[in-house]
This record gives C-alpha cells, structure tokens and sequence, in this order.
C-alpha cells in the first residue's frame, strides 16, 4: 500500500520526531510513503522511512526533481504550484496529516474528496479525520479503515 | 473586486437562498462573483448575481465551457479535475464559503494558502474562517479585511 | 465565438503588429480574444482587440492577476505554469498561431487534442495547421472551420 | 538517468515494436522509462524495459493509479487530463518520441520548453527533434546529448 504523509513544510523538533516515526512505521509495515517531497514533515517521514528500509515517492510543487530532499526515491516534478496538493493524496490509499497549517488543510480536504481514509496527530481538528495519540494509533487506524 | 463563493455541489432549498442572497448583495456591490460553474451553491450564486446586475465568472473542473450553468457569464474549462479548486480561490480577492463538504474544504484551505480573507455561512467550522451570521455580515467582513 | 491566439512572448516589430492586425480583425468580427495573458503576441492580439473594442481574456501561468498585459479584460491566474498552455487553446472555439516556438507549440498540438481548427501565421509547420498569408485569410479560414 | 518514452496510445504492430526495442534499450544502459502509463508506445516501451529488468514511471492523466498499464512499477495518478503531458517531459532528462499525434507534438512541445533533447522515430518532423532511424540511434543521441 501507499500511505501519503501530509504536514507543515517547516515544523518543530517535536512535530519532526513525529514524522520520523511515522514514516519509520508504515516502512515497517510494508507500506511506500508518500509525500510533497520538501522539507519539514515531508523530509522527516522520508527520512523515518528509509532508515526503515522503506521506499518514499515526493511530489513536488516545481518543475526540478532536484528540489526533493535527500531522502525521496522517486521524485515526480510536476510544475503545478500548490495544485500538485491533490496528487499528494490521490497517490495514496491511506493520509496520515501531521499538523500542518493551509496547504494541509487543502490535503485533508482532498482526502474527503477522493475517500481516502485520514488520520491527524495535532493537526486539523475536522470531521472525517480520525485524531490520533500517537504514530501507531494513526497507522494502525488507517490499516484497518483499509482491511488490513 | 472579485469575491470567490464557494460551496457544495448539491444542497438544500435553505442554502441555495443563502447562496442567492450572497451572490446579489456581491453584485450590488460591485464585485464580479467568481465560482466553480457548476450547480448548487455555485449556480445559486451566480443566479443572485445575475439578477442584480453584475458579473460572474465560472471555472469549471472539464474540459467543456458547455458545461457552465446558465447564469454564467464567463466560462473558463480547465480539464483539471478537482485541481481547479485551487484556481477558484486564486482568482478571487476574498472568499466567502457557504456550506459545503471535501471540496469546499480545499478551497478552504487555498484560501489560507492565497492569503485570502474567507468569511463562513454555515460551513466548515476552522481557525482562519470567519463564522457570520447573515449574507450581508459575510460581504462585509470581507469587503473590511480588503479595505473597501 | 472565442479565438485563441497563440504565439511567442518576445518577438519582432514585424510579428507585433501581425498580432495587431489579427486581434483586431477577430474583434471586429465579434469575437473575444483568448490568449496565454502576457507579452509579445499576446499583448499585441490584446492590443489590437482592444483598439476595436473586442473583449479579451488571459490566462497566465502565474498565481497573480496583475502579471496580466494592460490590454486583458478578465485575467484568469491558473499557478501551473506551463500546464497553463492547454486551457488557453481549450477555451477557444479556433486558433491562430503567429511565430512562437516550443510553447506554442504544445498549443498548436493541444489544439489537434482537442480538435480545434487552427491557422497559422509564420509558426510551426505542422500537419493540421492551415498556413496563412493574412492575418485576414487566418481569421476567415479559422471561421469557416467554424461554420460562420 | 530517466529517458521519457512518448508517442501514441494507438498504434500498428510495427510501431510496437519499435517502442518494445526503445524501452529495452533505455533499461539496458541503466535508464528508467517515464511515460503517460496507458497503452500504445506507452505500454510497449514499458514492457520492452520490464524484459530487460529496466525501472517504469507511468504519469496517468486519469485519478487512478489502477489505470497504468501492467508493465508500469511506479503509477502516477494526476487527475489532469491532457495537461499531465508537460510533466511526462518534466521528468525525464532526454526524450524520445515515437509516431504519435497531437498529444506527442505537445510532448514535443513541452521537450523545447524544458531544454531536453529528443530524438525522433517515425514521429514529427520538427526543428529540435533529432529523426533517428533505429532505436539505438534514439537512445545513442539522446544520452551523447546528455554527456553520457
């Protein structure tokens, strides 16, 4: 499965070790992440994943694959500006949104959009996503939300 | 100026009026409505428009003007899918959101991102989102935070 | 009906005022130009429109409106960059091409995606563009396609 | 290095064939495929890479990444229709075109815009294409013009 991680581009130590363990987990767990492919949490799950051993994928808002941090496999430049937001989460099954302010906010939005199953750990307190204490919880509510 | 009215698709008598009255008091002001061309709270609001005199502006998600609703007065196709939300909210100068549910929420959201004022009626209940109680308290929040 | 204009954004004396010529032709004939916003062929077809008093939209691959040449009547910001170039063939009824180069033509093969009877003025010679001598035998081919 | 793979989505059993080669080579001297992810020379060539054990990119213009074709490891969804066609482009480093109609000149189009070089089988005929006779022309030219 893919899991898109959504979240602040520039976060706090706290939010970072978040998105560490988050991306650390669903690598752990089979999945590939996804992600916007810049910084803040987007490098932080990237970074938690292949430390896992796992397989990350950014979509980026500019036209250079060489704008990913350094821990993105597959670089998708797309050239779109903040309209790449929704392909972030259409590339995904499952969202996990860690705080994050506007731009997050458009992802949970196309979360609802395209059905895909979200869950928050500090981020939009909005219907339809499933706030959650820790990585773990959040992983795991999207898994099941999912069948597996 | 130009105000962006967004909301859902497909709504109830009680919103569609909300939505009319929106769109009139935007063109008695002399502001062109800018909207997503299609029906429910968009036609709504253009109909309002239309009915006092002013302009509207419909970006539609397909590939076909056609598909514009009557009171449309220009029909811009995009062919973007749900990544046209982001393109609704751009071309306006302030926003006011009526109802709504996934979509709305990521124009909601590009609202934050534009760092467009965004006055609510009866929708998304989010930091940033001005709650007003009638049409008139919407335009005119929005109309303040432009320095009209 | 709509014309899309097309062509490049820096050019000669010589193509400025074909541009000129063909804005203001299409205006005359009642129609509204449409063109990717900005300047060279655009600003010229605008220029030309308006000095007729034709009506003018641009659509710009920036985020802002004000990137919008003085001569654009209704500015439509997309922040897609170069992805911007299908909507401008794809809210025309025809196209005419005048000089330009790679970006032009993504739009001379947008116009054959979606089947828009195309002229061309000194641009690209691909199969499927008419070769016109005038910006008179341009505007009066692209109608004729047309059925006017 | 990504060599992006464009032509037609419908095509003859020679064309095919021609793309089955294409993308076998590009595998073999380490590359991996982008391409729109549908049928076609799309398909071929990412069948052609798979053989030769190569890495596939599919950039669908659909929303769902199930719409790939089968010999495609990392789908793309986007939603945008035909204006995923820049970003097919976008992410490669050189281009090779293969027959093709409108919607390969706008990829052709698109390869002018982002500097890449391109080489050309039984494609158009088009200032900046370099017309190769055999596959491993294409993919010789390609990579001599990106100083490998």
């Amino acid at each position: 499965m893919r899991m898109s991680i959504i979240g602040g581009g520039t976060v706090g130590e706290e939010t970072r070790e978040t998105a560490v363990a988050v991306g650390r987990i669903v690598a752990r767990r089979g999945h590939t992440v996804v992600c916007g492919g810049l910084g803040g949490v987007m490098e932080a799950a990237c970074r938690g994943a292949k430390k896992a051993g796992g397989d990350t994928v950014g979509i980026l808002p500019t036209e250079r694959r060489a704008d990913a941090n350094e821990y993105v496999d597959i670089a998708i430049a797309t050239g779109l500006g903040h309209a790449r937001n929704g392909l972030v989460v259409m590339n995904g099954d499952g969202v996990i949104a860690i705080d994050g302010a506007g731009g997050t906010l458009t992802e949970v939005g196309f979360s609802l959009v395209f059905d895909r199953p979200i869950a928050g750990l500090g981020t939009h307190d909005v219907p339809g996503v499933e706030a959650c204490e820790t990585p773990a919880d959040a992983v795991r509510y999207v898994e099941s939300e999912l069948g597996i």
